[in-house]
Protein backbone atom coordinates (compact mmCIF):
# COMPACT_ATOMS: atom_id res chain seq x y z
CA UNK A 1 0.00 0.00 0.00
CA UNK A 2 1.00 3.57 0.18
CA UNK A 3 -0.36 6.96 0.79
CA UNK A 4 0.37 10.28 -0.76
CA UNK A 5 -1.49 13.46 -0.62
CA UNK A 6 -1.11 16.68 -2.98
CA UNK A 7 -2.38 19.85 -1.88
CA UNK A 8 -3.51 22.95 -4.56
CA UNK A 9 -3.90 25.91 -2.35
CA UNK A 10 -4.30 29.76 -3.38
CA UNK A 11 -0.53 30.29 -2.42
CA UNK A 12 1.27 26.79 -3.99
CA UNK A 13 1.48 23.43 -4.09
CA UNK A 14 1.88 20.44 -1.24
CA UNK A 15 3.03 16.92 -2.62
CA UNK A 16 3.96 14.35 0.48
CA UNK A 17 4.50 10.50 -0.18
CA UNK A 18 5.44 7.70 1.70
CA UNK A 19 7.90 5.00 0.27
CA UNK A 20 6.54 1.63 1.13
CA UNK A 21 5.81 -1.66 -0.81
CA UNK A 22 5.07 -4.63 0.05
CA UNK A 23 4.15 -7.70 -1.08
CA UNK A 24 2.54 -9.52 2.01
CA UNK A 25 3.80 -8.68 5.56
CA UNK A 26 7.05 -10.66 5.33
CA UNK A 27 8.47 -8.58 2.03
CA UNK A 28 8.47 -4.75 2.26
CA UNK A 29 10.41 -2.58 0.64
CA UNK A 30 11.34 0.87 0.12
CA UNK A 31 10.60 2.90 -3.32
CA UNK A 32 9.91 6.34 -3.05
CA UNK A 33 7.36 7.73 -4.90
CA UNK A 34 7.59 11.44 -5.42
CA UNK A 35 9.06 12.48 -9.11
CA UNK A 36 9.86 16.17 -10.27
CA UNK A 37 10.18 16.72 -14.24
CA UNK A 38 11.70 20.26 -14.37
CA UNK A 39 13.07 22.67 -17.30
CA UNK A 40 13.84 25.35 -15.61
CA UNK A 41 12.24 28.48 -15.69
CA UNK A 42 10.01 26.89 -18.06
CA UNK A 43 7.80 23.90 -16.26
CA UNK A 44 8.03 22.74 -13.29
CA UNK A 45 6.19 19.22 -12.65
CA UNK A 46 5.48 16.51 -9.84
CA UNK A 47 3.86 12.87 -10.00
CA UNK A 48 2.79 10.78 -7.32
CA UNK A 49 2.48 7.16 -7.76
CA UNK A 50 -0.01 4.60 -5.70
CA UNK A 51 -0.66 0.87 -7.08
CA UNK A 52 1.50 -2.45 -8.67
CA UNK A 53 4.84 -0.97 -8.54
CA UNK A 54 6.39 -2.52 -11.47
CA UNK A 55 3.24 -0.44 -13.15
CA UNK A 56 3.99 2.80 -11.87
CA UNK A 57 7.82 2.47 -12.24
CA UNK A 58 7.08 1.72 -16.00
CA UNK A 59 5.06 4.95 -15.87
CA UNK A 60 7.47 6.86 -14.30
CA UNK A 61 10.13 5.88 -17.33
CA UNK A 62 7.55 5.94 -20.12
CA UNK A 63 6.20 9.67 -19.20
CA UNK A 64 8.87 11.42 -20.12
CA UNK A 65 9.08 10.32 -23.37
CA UNK A 66 5.17 9.59 -24.22
CA UNK A 67 3.73 11.43 -27.02
CA UNK A 68 0.05 12.05 -28.05
CA UNK A 69 -1.19 13.41 -31.17
CA UNK A 70 -1.31 17.58 -31.07
CA UNK A 71 -5.06 18.78 -31.62
CA UNK A 72 -4.28 21.65 -34.19
CA UNK A 73 -6.71 24.75 -33.43
CA UNK A 74 -7.85 24.19 -37.55
CA UNK A 75 -8.62 20.73 -35.85
CA UNK A 76 -5.72 19.42 -37.98
CA UNK A 77 -3.64 16.42 -36.31
CA UNK A 78 -0.34 16.07 -36.04
CA UNK A 79 0.20 20.26 -36.70
CA UNK A 80 3.91 21.02 -34.89
CA UNK A 81 4.75 17.67 -33.75
CA UNK A 82 3.44 15.70 -31.27
CA UNK A 83 2.59 16.66 -27.79
CA UNK A 84 5.18 15.85 -24.85
CA UNK A 85 5.44 16.44 -21.27
CA UNK A 86 8.56 19.12 -22.44
CA UNK A 87 6.35 20.99 -25.30
CA UNK A 88 3.03 21.03 -24.11
CA UNK A 89 1.72 24.44 -23.44
CA UNK A 90 -0.78 23.53 -20.24
CA UNK A 91 -0.74 21.03 -17.67
CA UNK A 92 -4.38 19.60 -18.73
CA UNK A 93 -1.83 18.56 -22.03
CA UNK A 94 -0.17 17.21 -19.51
CA UNK A 95 -2.52 15.15 -17.85
CA UNK A 96 -3.13 13.40 -21.49
CA UNK A 97 0.19 12.65 -22.16
CA UNK A 98 -0.03 10.97 -18.43
CA UNK A 99 -3.59 8.90 -19.21
CA UNK A 100 -1.63 8.01 -22.43
CA UNK A 101 1.43 6.91 -20.53
CA UNK A 102 -0.84 4.71 -18.26
CA UNK A 103 -2.63 3.74 -21.13
CA UNK A 104 0.22 1.87 -22.95
CA UNK A 105 1.82 0.14 -20.24
CA UNK A 106 -1.71 -1.52 -19.23
CA UNK A 107 -1.58 -2.42 -23.02
CA UNK A 108 1.53 -4.12 -22.43
CA UNK A 109 0.79 -5.45 -18.96
CA UNK A 110 -2.91 -5.24 -18.49
CA UNK A 111 -3.60 -8.74 -20.03
CA UNK A 112 -0.57 -10.70 -18.51
CA UNK A 113 -1.21 -9.46 -14.89
CA UNK A 114 -4.94 -10.33 -15.37
CA UNK A 115 -4.28 -14.01 -16.40
CA UNK A 116 -1.88 -13.95 -13.01
CA UNK A 117 -4.44 -12.72 -11.66
CA UNK A 118 -3.18 -9.44 -10.70
CA UNK A 119 -5.14 -5.91 -11.04
CA UNK A 120 -4.14 -3.02 -13.19
CA UNK A 121 -3.64 -0.72 -10.46
CA UNK A 122 -2.17 2.64 -10.81
CA UNK A 123 -3.37 6.01 -9.37
CA UNK A 124 -1.01 9.19 -9.98
CA UNK A 125 -1.61 12.72 -8.65
CA UNK A 126 0.34 14.87 -11.22
CA UNK A 127 0.65 18.26 -10.14
CA UNK A 128 2.52 21.56 -11.59
CA UNK A 129 3.03 24.48 -13.62
CA UNK A 130 3.50 25.86 -17.04
CA UNK A 131 4.96 29.25 -17.73
CA UNK A 132 2.21 31.42 -18.91
CA UNK A 133 -0.43 28.87 -16.71
CA UNK A 134 -2.08 29.02 -13.59
CA UNK A 135 -0.86 25.53 -11.65
CA UNK A 136 -3.29 22.60 -11.78
CA UNK A 137 -3.06 19.38 -10.23
CA UNK A 138 -4.76 16.53 -11.57
CA UNK A 139 -5.96 12.75 -10.14
CA UNK A 140 -5.00 9.67 -12.74
CA UNK A 141 -6.93 6.62 -12.62
CA UNK A 142 -6.09 3.22 -14.18
CA UNK A 143 -7.57 3.95 -17.09
CA UNK A 144 -5.73 6.83 -18.08
CA UNK A 145 -8.83 9.23 -17.38
CA UNK A 146 -8.26 12.32 -14.90
CA UNK A 147 -10.02 14.59 -12.60
CA UNK A 148 -8.49 17.91 -11.70
CA UNK A 149 -8.91 19.59 -8.07
CA UNK A 150 -10.37 22.63 -7.62
CA UNK A 151 -11.00 25.40 -4.77
CA UNK A 152 -14.42 23.29 -3.33
CA UNK A 153 -11.88 19.80 -3.89
CA UNK A 154 -8.63 21.11 -3.23
CA UNK A 155 -6.32 18.17 -2.70
CA UNK A 156 -6.07 14.29 -3.68
CA UNK A 157 -4.97 11.48 -1.70
CA UNK A 158 -3.91 8.32 -3.55
CA UNK A 159 -3.67 4.67 -1.49
CA UNK A 160 -4.46 4.20 1.97
CA UNK A 161 -6.33 7.61 2.16
CA UNK A 162 -9.20 6.99 4.80
CA UNK A 163 -7.04 7.52 8.07
CA UNK A 164 -5.52 10.96 7.10
CA UNK A 165 -8.50 12.50 4.95
CA UNK A 166 -10.64 13.69 8.26
CA UNK A 167 -7.89 15.89 9.39
CA UNK A 168 -7.04 17.38 5.54
CA UNK A 169 -11.28 17.71 5.49
CA UNK A 170 -11.15 20.20 8.50
CA UNK A 171 -8.04 22.16 7.94
CA UNK A 172 -7.27 22.83 4.49
CA UNK A 173 -9.07 25.71 2.46
CA UNK A 174 -7.74 27.44 -0.73
CA UNK A 175 -6.48 30.40 1.38
CA UNK A 176 -4.52 28.03 3.78
CA UNK A 177 -1.06 28.99 3.55
CA UNK A 178 1.71 27.31 2.42
CA UNK A 179 3.94 25.78 5.18
CA UNK A 180 0.31 25.42 6.89
CA UNK A 181 -0.63 22.96 4.59
CA UNK A 182 2.59 21.40 4.56
CA UNK A 183 2.29 20.98 8.24
CA UNK A 184 -1.52 19.44 7.65
CA UNK A 185 -0.12 16.99 5.32
CA UNK A 186 2.13 15.74 7.71
CA UNK A 187 -0.30 15.29 10.41
CA UNK A 188 -2.46 13.39 8.03
CA UNK A 189 0.74 11.43 7.38
CA UNK A 190 1.53 10.88 11.00
CA UNK A 191 -2.59 9.22 11.52
CA UNK A 192 -1.93 7.06 8.59
CA UNK A 193 1.44 5.73 9.98
CA UNK A 194 0.11 4.41 12.71
CA UNK A 195 -2.85 2.86 11.67
CA UNK A 196 -1.63 1.15 8.71
CA UNK A 197 1.64 -0.81 8.44
CA UNK A 198 2.05 -0.96 4.66
CA UNK A 199 2.79 2.69 4.88
CA UNK A 200 6.40 3.64 6.13
CA UNK A 201 8.78 6.24 6.12
CA UNK A 202 10.77 7.79 4.46
CA UNK A 203 9.27 10.43 3.28
CA UNK A 204 9.39 13.31 0.29
CA UNK A 205 8.19 16.32 0.91
CA UNK A 206 7.88 18.88 -2.04
CA UNK A 207 6.43 22.38 -1.17
CA UNK A 208 5.92 24.63 -4.36
CA UNK A 209 5.37 28.29 -4.00
CA UNK A 210 3.03 29.73 -6.94
CA UNK A 211 4.20 31.01 -9.88
CA UNK A 212 8.22 30.07 -9.14
CA UNK A 213 8.83 27.16 -12.02
CA UNK A 214 11.16 25.90 -9.59
CA UNK A 215 11.00 24.63 -5.78
CA UNK A 216 14.07 24.30 -3.13
CA UNK A 217 11.46 23.25 -0.77
CA UNK A 218 11.74 19.82 -0.77
CA UNK A 219 13.12 17.17 1.81
CA UNK A 220 13.10 13.53 2.32
CA UNK A 221 12.02 12.84 6.02
CA UNK A 222 13.14 9.81 7.73
CA UNK A 223 12.79 8.64 11.29
CA UNK A 224 16.01 11.25 12.59
CA UNK A 225 14.09 14.29 11.15
CA UNK A 226 13.63 16.82 14.16
CA UNK A 227 10.65 18.26 12.88
CA UNK A 228 8.73 15.10 11.86
CA UNK A 229 9.40 13.77 15.60
CA UNK A 230 8.01 16.79 17.11
CA UNK A 231 4.81 16.35 14.80
CA UNK A 232 4.67 12.42 15.86
CA UNK A 233 5.54 13.72 19.63
CA UNK A 234 2.89 16.31 19.67
CA UNK A 235 0.11 15.69 17.82
CA UNK A 236 -1.03 13.00 20.13
CA UNK A 237 -1.15 14.98 23.22
CA UNK A 238 -2.38 18.01 20.98
CA UNK A 239 -5.50 16.43 20.12
CA UNK A 240 -5.41 14.55 23.66
CA UNK A 241 -5.85 18.28 24.92
CA UNK A 242 -8.37 19.52 22.75
CA UNK A 243 -10.87 16.69 23.53
CA UNK A 244 -9.99 17.35 27.19
CA UNK A 245 -11.39 20.77 26.31
CA UNK A 246 -14.82 19.22 25.44
CA UNK A 247 -17.76 18.84 27.68
CA UNK A 248 -18.07 15.56 28.95
CA UNK A 249 -21.56 14.12 28.14
CA UNK A 250 -24.43 15.15 30.85
CA UNK A 251 -26.81 12.13 31.57
CA UNK A 252 -29.25 15.09 33.36
CA UNK A 253 -31.79 15.88 30.94
CA UNK A 254 -33.04 19.15 32.71
CA UNK A 255 -28.89 20.19 32.08
CA UNK A 256 -29.22 24.19 30.63
CA UNK A 257 -26.19 23.56 28.40
CA UNK A 258 -26.30 20.57 26.07
CA UNK A 259 -27.47 17.63 27.67
CA UNK A 260 -27.17 13.70 25.85
CA UNK A 261 -29.86 12.62 27.28
CA UNK A 262 -33.07 14.24 25.70
CA UNK A 263 -35.85 12.12 24.16
CA UNK A 264 -35.68 11.82 20.70
CA UNK A 265 -38.61 13.30 18.84
CA UNK A 266 -38.22 11.05 16.35
CA UNK A 267 -37.39 7.86 16.95
CA UNK A 268 -38.27 5.22 19.49
CA UNK A 269 -36.03 4.16 22.19
CA UNK A 270 -33.71 1.45 21.41
CA UNK A 271 -35.06 -2.37 21.67
CA UNK A 272 -34.20 -4.29 24.34
CA UNK A 273 -35.10 -8.16 24.64
CA UNK A 274 -36.00 -8.80 28.57
CA UNK A 275 -38.27 -11.77 28.22
CA UNK A 276 -36.40 -15.09 27.59
CA UNK A 277 -39.94 -16.22 25.49
CA UNK A 278 -40.40 -12.12 23.82
CA UNK A 279 -40.59 -12.40 20.00
CA UNK A 280 -38.90 -9.60 17.94
CA UNK A 281 -41.90 -8.08 16.48
CA UNK B 1 -22.47 -0.02 5.17
CA UNK B 2 -22.87 1.26 8.92
CA UNK B 3 -20.32 2.35 11.97
CA UNK B 4 -20.45 0.63 14.95
CA UNK B 5 -17.76 0.93 17.81
CA UNK B 6 -17.36 -1.30 20.85
CA UNK B 7 -15.28 -0.14 23.96
CA UNK B 8 -14.19 -2.37 26.81
CA UNK B 9 -12.64 -0.03 30.00
CA UNK B 10 -12.26 -0.88 33.58
CA UNK B 11 -14.95 1.43 33.96
CA UNK B 12 -17.23 -0.18 32.25
CA UNK B 13 -18.28 -0.64 28.61
CA UNK B 14 -19.45 2.04 25.82
CA UNK B 15 -21.44 0.85 22.38
CA UNK B 16 -22.19 3.32 19.86
CA UNK B 17 -24.05 2.62 16.37
CA UNK B 18 -25.26 4.34 13.37
CA UNK B 19 -28.78 3.21 11.42
CA UNK B 20 -27.84 3.61 8.02
CA UNK B 21 -28.53 0.80 5.19
CA UNK B 22 -28.01 1.47 1.80
CA UNK B 23 -29.02 -0.83 -1.39
CA UNK B 24 -26.97 1.83 -3.38
CA UNK B 25 -27.28 5.64 -2.80
CA UNK B 26 -30.72 6.21 -4.24
CA UNK B 27 -32.01 3.72 -1.47
CA UNK B 28 -31.10 4.72 2.10
CA UNK B 29 -33.35 3.39 4.57
CA UNK B 30 -32.60 3.84 8.56
CA UNK B 31 -32.42 0.93 10.81
CA UNK B 32 -31.16 0.38 14.31
CA UNK B 33 -28.05 -2.02 14.69
CA UNK B 34 -28.11 -2.15 18.17
CA UNK B 35 -30.15 -4.62 20.65
CA UNK B 36 -30.06 -5.52 24.48
CA UNK B 37 -30.50 -9.12 25.65
CA UNK B 38 -31.53 -8.39 29.58
CA UNK B 39 -32.47 -10.52 32.40
CA UNK B 40 -32.92 -8.16 35.06
CA UNK B 41 -29.83 -8.78 38.01
CA UNK B 42 -28.33 -11.91 36.31
CA UNK B 43 -27.19 -10.97 32.48
CA UNK B 44 -26.78 -7.86 30.42
CA UNK B 45 -26.16 -8.33 27.03
CA UNK B 46 -25.55 -5.95 23.39
CA UNK B 47 -24.86 -6.60 19.84
CA UNK B 48 -24.12 -4.61 17.53
CA UNK B 49 -24.33 -5.66 13.79
CA UNK B 50 -22.61 -4.55 10.70
CA UNK B 51 -23.18 -6.17 7.13
CA UNK B 52 -25.97 -7.76 5.27
CA UNK B 53 -29.41 -6.10 6.28
CA UNK B 54 -31.60 -9.75 5.88
CA UNK B 55 -28.38 -11.55 7.28
CA UNK B 56 -27.68 -9.50 10.37
CA UNK B 57 -31.55 -9.40 11.49
CA UNK B 58 -31.89 -12.59 11.00
CA UNK B 59 -29.17 -13.42 13.54
CA UNK B 60 -30.54 -10.61 16.06
CA UNK B 61 -33.70 -13.01 15.79
CA UNK B 62 -32.82 -16.41 15.98
CA UNK B 63 -30.03 -15.23 19.02
CA UNK B 64 -32.26 -15.56 21.29
CA UNK B 65 -33.68 -18.86 20.97
CA UNK B 66 -30.43 -20.24 19.31
CA UNK B 67 -29.08 -23.00 21.36
CA UNK B 68 -25.76 -24.87 21.22
CA UNK B 69 -24.93 -28.45 23.54
CA UNK B 70 -23.33 -28.13 26.45
CA UNK B 71 -20.22 -29.68 27.49
CA UNK B 72 -20.38 -31.01 30.80
CA UNK B 73 -17.05 -31.25 33.17
CA UNK B 74 -17.40 -34.70 32.63
CA UNK B 75 -16.92 -33.93 28.39
CA UNK B 76 -20.42 -35.59 28.46
CA UNK B 77 -22.39 -33.37 26.17
CA UNK B 78 -26.04 -32.52 26.75
CA UNK B 79 -25.77 -32.46 30.38
CA UNK B 80 -27.84 -29.65 31.82
CA UNK B 81 -29.94 -29.44 28.66
CA UNK B 82 -29.08 -27.13 25.89
CA UNK B 83 -26.87 -23.73 26.09
CA UNK B 84 -29.24 -20.64 25.39
CA UNK B 85 -27.87 -17.14 25.89
CA UNK B 86 -30.43 -17.06 29.17
CA UNK B 87 -28.29 -20.11 30.69
CA UNK B 88 -25.03 -19.39 29.76
CA UNK B 89 -22.72 -18.86 32.51
CA UNK B 90 -19.97 -17.34 31.17
CA UNK B 91 -19.96 -14.71 28.24
CA UNK B 92 -17.69 -17.13 26.07
CA UNK B 93 -20.51 -19.25 26.38
CA UNK B 94 -22.45 -16.58 24.80
CA UNK B 95 -20.18 -15.68 21.59
CA UNK B 96 -20.26 -19.18 21.43
CA UNK B 97 -23.98 -19.39 20.58
CA UNK B 98 -23.99 -16.38 18.69
CA UNK B 99 -21.25 -18.07 16.50
CA UNK B 100 -23.20 -20.87 16.09
CA UNK B 101 -26.53 -18.28 15.15
CA UNK B 102 -24.09 -17.14 12.00
CA UNK B 103 -23.16 -20.46 10.91
CA UNK B 104 -27.25 -21.57 11.32
CA UNK B 105 -28.16 -18.41 8.99
CA UNK B 106 -25.35 -18.70 6.73
CA UNK B 107 -26.53 -22.60 6.09
CA UNK B 108 -29.96 -21.14 5.70
CA UNK B 109 -29.00 -18.13 2.99
CA UNK B 110 -25.13 -18.65 2.45
CA UNK B 111 -25.68 -20.71 -0.83
CA UNK B 112 -28.36 -18.48 -2.44
CA UNK B 113 -26.80 -15.33 -1.37
CA UNK B 114 -24.07 -16.95 -3.19
CA UNK B 115 -25.60 -17.86 -6.21
CA UNK B 116 -26.85 -14.17 -6.60
CA UNK B 117 -23.36 -12.93 -6.10
CA UNK B 118 -24.19 -11.63 -2.57
CA UNK B 119 -21.58 -12.14 -0.13
CA UNK B 120 -22.39 -13.32 3.20
CA UNK B 121 -21.36 -10.66 5.68
CA UNK B 122 -22.31 -10.05 9.01
CA UNK B 123 -19.66 -8.75 11.56
CA UNK B 124 -21.05 -8.24 14.78
CA UNK B 125 -19.57 -6.86 18.49
CA UNK B 126 -21.35 -8.59 21.36
CA UNK B 127 -20.46 -7.35 24.93
CA UNK B 128 -21.98 -8.02 28.04
CA UNK B 129 -21.71 -9.42 31.49
CA UNK B 130 -23.36 -12.03 33.57
CA UNK B 131 -24.03 -12.43 37.38
CA UNK B 132 -20.45 -13.65 38.67
CA UNK B 133 -18.27 -13.19 36.14
CA UNK B 134 -16.32 -9.90 34.28
CA UNK B 135 -17.23 -8.03 31.71
CA UNK B 136 -16.46 -9.06 28.02
CA UNK B 137 -16.17 -7.92 24.63
CA UNK B 138 -16.33 -9.94 21.82
CA UNK B 139 -15.69 -9.74 17.80
CA UNK B 140 -18.00 -11.99 15.78
CA UNK B 141 -16.71 -12.63 12.25
CA UNK B 142 -19.00 -13.90 9.45
CA UNK B 143 -17.68 -17.57 9.86
CA UNK B 144 -19.09 -17.61 13.37
CA UNK B 145 -15.33 -17.47 14.61
CA UNK B 146 -14.74 -14.52 17.08
CA UNK B 147 -11.73 -12.88 19.23
CA UNK B 148 -11.78 -10.94 22.57
CA UNK B 149 -10.90 -7.67 23.97
CA UNK B 150 -8.09 -7.21 25.81
CA UNK B 151 -6.30 -4.33 27.98
CA UNK B 152 -3.70 -3.42 24.96
CA UNK B 153 -6.93 -3.64 22.77
CA UNK B 154 -9.99 -2.32 24.64
CA UNK B 155 -12.32 -1.37 21.20
CA UNK B 156 -13.98 -3.05 18.42
CA UNK B 157 -14.87 -1.69 15.32
CA UNK B 158 -17.06 -2.69 12.74
CA UNK B 159 -18.25 -1.06 8.90
CA UNK B 160 -16.66 1.92 7.78
CA UNK B 161 -14.15 2.21 10.62
CA UNK B 162 -10.98 3.84 9.19
CA UNK B 163 -11.95 7.51 9.11
CA UNK B 164 -13.04 7.24 13.12
CA UNK B 165 -9.82 4.97 14.41
CA UNK B 166 -7.50 7.33 14.74
CA UNK B 167 -9.01 9.47 17.67
CA UNK B 168 -10.07 5.86 19.38
CA UNK B 169 -6.33 5.03 19.06
CA UNK B 170 -4.92 7.97 20.75
CA UNK B 171 -7.39 8.04 23.38
CA UNK B 172 -8.95 5.28 24.65
CA UNK B 173 -6.92 2.85 27.44
CA UNK B 174 -8.53 0.77 29.98
CA UNK B 175 -8.18 3.34 32.71
CA UNK B 176 -10.29 5.99 30.27
CA UNK B 177 -13.24 7.31 32.38
CA UNK B 178 -16.97 5.65 30.96
CA UNK B 179 -17.92 8.92 30.04
CA UNK B 180 -14.59 10.21 28.08
CA UNK B 181 -14.61 7.28 26.14
CA UNK B 182 -18.39 8.06 25.16
CA UNK B 183 -17.52 11.22 24.37
CA UNK B 184 -14.62 9.81 22.19
CA UNK B 185 -17.20 7.26 20.77
CA UNK B 186 -18.92 10.13 19.62
CA UNK B 187 -16.19 12.14 17.98
CA UNK B 188 -15.26 8.92 16.55
CA UNK B 189 -18.47 9.04 14.83
CA UNK B 190 -18.50 12.14 13.66
CA UNK B 191 -15.63 11.68 11.63
CA UNK B 192 -17.11 9.35 10.18
CA UNK B 193 -20.57 10.86 9.54
CA UNK B 194 -18.02 13.51 7.57
CA UNK B 195 -16.26 11.42 5.42
CA UNK B 196 -18.94 8.72 4.59
CA UNK B 197 -22.52 9.22 3.33
CA UNK B 198 -23.41 5.44 3.90
CA UNK B 199 -23.00 6.23 7.50
CA UNK B 200 -26.44 8.28 9.15
CA UNK B 201 -28.03 9.60 11.65
CA UNK B 202 -30.16 8.73 14.13
CA UNK B 203 -27.48 6.93 17.01
CA UNK B 204 -27.64 4.25 19.60
CA UNK B 205 -25.55 4.81 22.24
CA UNK B 206 -25.25 2.86 25.65
CA UNK B 207 -23.46 3.14 28.75
CA UNK B 208 -23.04 0.12 30.76
CA UNK B 209 -21.07 0.51 34.12
CA UNK B 210 -19.18 -2.37 35.67
CA UNK B 211 -21.27 -4.57 37.33
CA UNK B 212 -24.61 -3.05 37.09
CA UNK B 213 -26.31 -5.52 35.26
CA UNK B 214 -28.26 -2.98 34.19
CA UNK B 215 -28.00 0.62 32.01
CA UNK B 216 -30.37 3.59 32.49
CA UNK B 217 -27.59 5.22 29.81
CA UNK B 218 -29.24 4.28 26.59
CA UNK B 219 -29.91 7.40 24.00
CA UNK B 220 -31.25 7.61 20.67
CA UNK B 221 -29.50 10.89 19.05
CA UNK B 222 -30.90 12.15 15.57
CA UNK B 223 -29.77 15.74 14.72
CA UNK B 224 -31.84 17.41 17.08
CA UNK B 225 -29.92 16.18 20.13
CA UNK B 226 -27.80 18.77 22.07
CA UNK B 227 -25.06 17.24 22.94
CA UNK B 228 -23.51 15.83 19.66
CA UNK B 229 -24.55 18.76 17.81
CA UNK B 230 -22.10 20.61 20.51
CA UNK B 231 -19.25 18.19 19.62
CA UNK B 232 -19.91 18.30 15.83
CA UNK B 233 -19.66 22.06 15.99
CA UNK B 234 -16.88 22.18 18.48
CA UNK B 235 -15.20 19.64 17.38
CA UNK B 236 -13.40 21.18 14.23
CA UNK B 237 -12.83 24.51 16.01
CA UNK B 238 -10.68 22.68 18.53
CA UNK B 239 -8.72 20.58 16.29
CA UNK B 240 -7.80 23.30 14.35
CA UNK B 241 -6.78 25.52 17.62
CA UNK B 242 -4.72 21.94 18.38
CA UNK B 243 -3.26 21.99 15.13
CA UNK B 244 -2.50 25.88 15.33
CA UNK B 245 -0.59 25.42 18.37
CA UNK B 246 1.94 23.34 16.63
CA UNK B 247 5.18 25.08 15.48
CA UNK B 248 4.81 25.83 11.32
CA UNK B 249 7.44 23.75 9.51
CA UNK B 250 11.10 25.97 9.75
CA UNK B 251 13.04 25.65 6.28
CA UNK B 252 16.35 26.89 7.94
CA UNK B 253 18.09 24.06 8.71
CA UNK B 254 20.33 25.76 11.51
CA UNK B 255 16.86 26.06 13.62
CA UNK B 256 17.82 25.57 16.70
CA UNK B 257 14.97 23.32 17.73
CA UNK B 258 13.13 21.27 14.71
CA UNK B 259 14.21 22.19 11.36
CA UNK B 260 12.41 20.08 9.11
CA UNK B 261 15.14 20.83 6.32
CA UNK B 262 17.80 18.33 7.72
CA UNK B 263 19.73 15.94 5.18
CA UNK B 264 18.50 12.64 5.67
CA UNK B 265 21.38 10.65 6.76
CA UNK B 266 20.62 7.49 5.12
CA UNK B 267 18.31 8.40 2.13
CA UNK B 268 19.22 10.11 -1.17
CA UNK B 269 17.36 13.38 -2.22
CA UNK B 270 14.37 12.58 -4.46
CA UNK B 271 14.43 12.13 -8.29
CA UNK B 272 14.65 15.11 -10.49
CA UNK B 273 14.23 14.39 -14.52
CA UNK B 274 15.43 17.79 -15.55
CA UNK B 275 16.79 16.93 -19.00
CA UNK B 276 14.09 15.88 -21.38
CA UNK B 277 16.35 13.31 -22.77
CA UNK B 278 17.96 11.81 -19.38
CA UNK B 279 17.00 8.24 -18.73
CA UNK B 280 15.89 7.64 -15.28
CA UNK B 281 18.75 4.67 -13.90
Amino acid sequence: MTYCVGIHIDAGMVFLSDSRTNAGLDQISTFRKMIVYEKPNDRFIVMLSAGNLSVSQSVREMFQVESVPRESEQGEPGVGGPLTIWNATSMFDVARVLGSTVRRVKHDHGESLQKAGIDFNASLILGGQIKGEAMRMFLVYPAGNFIEATRETPYFQIGESKYGKPVLDRLIVPTTPLDTAAKCALVSMDSTLKANLSVGLPLDLLVYREGTLASDRIVCIDDSNPYFRMIRDTWGQRLREAFDEIDEPSWDSSDARHPLRVKSERYAPMRKIANPNEKIV
